[in-house]
């Protein structure tokens, strides 16, 4: 037993080595790690009985260097051009460059690079200095008729970075990462777009400081990926953040944009709100790098107010109490929670491990008032705001809860959530390690169709034997929320871990979901676009296409299922 | 003097004749009236130099009986189809049933009616019963190349409405005017989309009796045409209500649609949210009949409790304090007013006599207190939601207005304000029987240019000897609000009228407005949208149009500047 307890895998503590597979598909910073915890560990050991043997040796890890010979389509002449218009610094032909930006966090990316698996590349890779620079690429590309695909931070699940068609890729985080106006007046700061997540939020929150701005500011969006991620990624593929039920999805976030399109450049006007026919900026968002290159972006901003946050968080004797007090709130018109998260019974086991709640005080007197594990749900909220409205929403979202029986936990579980909520993609790399696969897919449900929606994908996942579900509900809305599946299973074939995973999305979308939430569609799913919303919308979507890019040079292939 | 106060125009008290051309214009109930008070009639005679006199003889009424000779270009053999497809009873070839249905608000229609001067006209009018029949009309009209426009209440005030090119108009709020399905779990209601105001506000009011709901419901959204708007008409328009900083803007209210277009049918899916590409709905928003004909609308419905509503009003020593309050308001984070609306010192000077508060105690409290007539700003206010939201959002409007250097005036100026919140326009023909014109426009401001814009089209009005120009913001945002200016003057001349019009048009986005913050653009100002939007974000319109309606069918002219 000792030895059982103490025995730790050699969870990975070091950066990859440059030039590694590894260093390609690692996630966020690469001296990044979070291990699973002994309590995880141990549970999954039990589930795909496996014992400390089966964590002894590392499967494939990708630490071979790249060594591609790949060549480039591009030629020499056009890569002088290149160089003339970015300078050569910022022009890349090297096979390592353009695999790199080739590649996003799908799993499946993981599992084939880990292998030294390579599909389509970048034939170059540009790191444009400003949108002038964005403008003649563009430009010559499509007089040349050279695709071109937009990198930001790379944290696409869906296979949006991947140059079906070669072509040049432009990574705009690089460059294009500056905050170009912040106007406390009107609320707003107008950046490059690929602005990284934690850039913007740190000098938002810093405003005073900064700018002599009155306020401090947030910009709102917290996504899984907000280290990792940029404005214009944000915007293109219709993100949420993990606090959208107050601040609003990407979309609603959006104020104002600047594209470059093969057939010129678009300037959205900045107005609150107006009546001048269709929205083109309506347009340009989910465009997912079809239509252009977004190179400026103007944000809503919302006041900084951390002292006014409330934390509280709730279990429930099941998931149905849960989503029944979560529906009453999100209909209730006193404002919404910020984080607002209930978990399902599967996730909740977990979750009380990974918050350090198994074990606690809490636990004993949960399980001893009827909240029985395997039926219990966790909810954990926030509420930001002014201090008279968080403290409202935290009086109301107790009255609810308790009146759908749930028991208080006081702000223990969503402070200990907190920390943590931009780390989880950190155990992939460790788990991968010993052939143990944890991927998400998720959708969104209206309120009548949750249930349904929910039973019917988990059954399709628990079907395959030793197999972890663990599903939440993280984005409301009076209409409905959305439902995120987090999976776990022991699988070393590409080719059948395909076959799961598009099972899952198509059982998705046959259930009665929508086929994203907010990861977007890229193309990965792109060929149950059709299906979803019909050949009408779909001859839209190509129409727009169209009027665009009539060379379909921007990101070319199955993206979004064109 | 006695003489003097108690004179009183003939107001009209009388419906107009059938058949009459006042008929067609008149708006709303033809038995519904609303005659200047004293205070403002004598307030008119002063500012434009008026007697008794002047108000003894009615100038033009537009009583006469419509009697055209309008060819229509539908063919007899055409004409059959149509009845054949939606019933004989429901095609009218008259000419009084096409300059009817022809004729929206816009003032100039009122002159020119008036004056019995007809414009182009639609060649025949159809009562579809269903959207099959809709789509059989749209199916043979886009054969023969016959032009299409949708009829719902008739509110356009920009010639929305006018067949430029002649063709058929559908009016929907004849007979598609159903509730389809109440949900009262997803909190949505799916209608036909020429379902009237009242009529879908009533049902859901009524919920608990009519659908056995847990709740009553309300739909939100108050335009002032309200009582002759249609749910289609909102959304198509991009319509705000007079609640709308609490509920929205119409673009927010609708979740779903289904369009019948010339190239097929639209319908859209109704999650709460979706990553699924750019969304076809939204470009549905604001298309202003040029698409296609709007038949379906799922609409957001919110919870109907008007016993936790609190009202709210205050005095402003100045415009700038009044919008530093709003402004301060608008980004407070503690939730929004429903009914948010304040006034500039011209229109407080109005507003004070027409809600009754001039030469009450309020009054005299207000001057002695240093709220100076012609400086002073009226604010009112509502708060919807639940008990305790609307309670804080009281306190907290009280906090900030205080701050700002307000005085409170109760609830009494709101409560005197809520019942005529739709009979404004009904003053309209009183006024015109005596040559005197009112007339609105509006646009959208950021918070940064709100005084430029405010001063620069105020300085244009007031610019015209003896006219009245009375402004207030009334739907609010974090990042700007809108500005609306009503315009009183004395003209009898058409042409001297449009020039004045489009002047105030044009200062209004050479200052830094928006074309339209809830008017929409239709045929009056579509001259403007390329200037405005510029030529790529017109050619996207285009783009869309082409692929929509690619015979030009739908609502083709000038509409939208296309």
């Amino acid at each position: 037993m000792k030895n059982k307890n103490t025995f730790q895998p050699d969870w990975r503590n070091t950066p990859p080595k440059s030039n590694s597979f590894r260093s390609i598909f690692k996630y966020g910073d690469p001296e990044g790690f979070k291990h699973p915890n002994r309590r995880l560990l141990e549970e999954l050991k039990n589930i795909f009985g496996l014992t400390n043997d089966n964590f002894k040796k590392k499967e494939t890890t990708g630490d071979e260097l790249v060594d591609l010979r790949v060549p480039s389509r591009i030629t020499e002449k056009q890569i002088q051009v290149f160089e003339s218009i970015s300078g050569k610094e910022n022009v890349s032909v090297s096979e390592y460059d353009r695999l790199k930006y080739s590649t996003g966090q799908t799993l499946e990316e993981h599992m084939t690079l880990r292998r030294q698996l390579v599909g389509s590349i970048a034939d170059l890779v540009v790191h444009p200095r400003n949108k002038e620079e964005v403008e003649k690429i563009v430009h010559f590309c499509n007089e040349k008729e050279i695709p071109v695909l937009v990198y930001g931070g790379g944290s696409s699940v869906n296979f949006g970075l991947k140059p079906e068609k070669g072509g040049v890729t432009l990574v705009l985080s690089t460059h294009l990462n500056k905050i170009l106006n912040l106007n406390e007046t009107n609320q707003t700061v107008t950046v490059e777009a690929g602005i990284l997540g934690p850039q913007l939020e740190n000098t938002l929150n810093r405003a005073k400081e900064l700018y002599h701005a009155r306020h401090n500011f947030t910009c709102g969006h917290f996504p899984q990926s907000f280290e990792y991620s940029t404005v214009g990624g944000w915007l293109v593929t219709l993100g949420s953040g993990q606090q959208s039920s107050y601040y609003g999805d990407a979309a609603n976030l959006v104020l104002a944009v600047e594209m470059i399109t093969p057939v010129g450049t678009i300037k959205t006007l900045d107005f609150p709100a107006t009546a001048t026919g269709p929205k083109v900026l309506d347009m340009i968002k989910g465009s997912e790098g079809i239509l252009g290159v977004v190179v400026e972006v103007t944000w809503k901003m919302y006041r900084y107010m951390p002292e006014n946050r409330k934390y509280f968080g709730f279990i429930f004797k099941n998931w149905e109490s849960a989503v029944n007090a979560s529906h009453e709130i999100s209909q209730g018109e006193f404002g919404m929670p910020a984080v607002f998260r209930i978990s399902d019974p599967e996730e909740t086991h977990h979750g009380l491990k990974l918050y350090g709640i198994e074990g606690t005080v809490f636990d004993r007197l949960m399980t001893l008032r009827g909240y029985r594990p395997q039926d219990r749900c966790l909810f954990i909220g926030t509420a930001d705001g002014a201090r008279s409205f968080t403290g409202n929403i935290k009086r109301q979202v107790k009255k609810i809860a308790r009146k759908n029986g749930a028991m208080y936990l006081t702000a223990f579980p969503a402070k200990r959530w907190e920390p943590g909520r931009y780390k989880d993609p950190y155990l992939k790399e460790d788990l991968m390690d010993y052939g143990i696969l944890i991927d998400t897919l998720e959708t969104s449900v209206k309120w009548d169709n949750l249930h349904e929606v929910h039973q019917k994908v988990r059954a399709f996942i628990k079907a395959r034997p030793k197999t972890i579900c663990l599903s939440h509900a993280s984005h409301f809305y009076p209409q409905g929320t959305n439902l995120y599946f987090i999976y776990i299973l022991k699988e070393n074939d590409v080719e059948t871990y395909r076959q799961f995973q598009k099972g899952i999305i198509e059982t998705i979308v046959k259930s009665g979901g929508t086929l994203s939430h907010h990861h977007g569609v890229g193309k990965m799913a792109g060929y149950l676009m059709e299906q979803h919303l019909g050949k009408n919308q779909m001859d839209v979507l190509r129409a727009l296409k169209k009027h665009f890019d009539p060379k379909n040079i921007m990101n070319p292939g199955r993206q979004l299922g064109l």
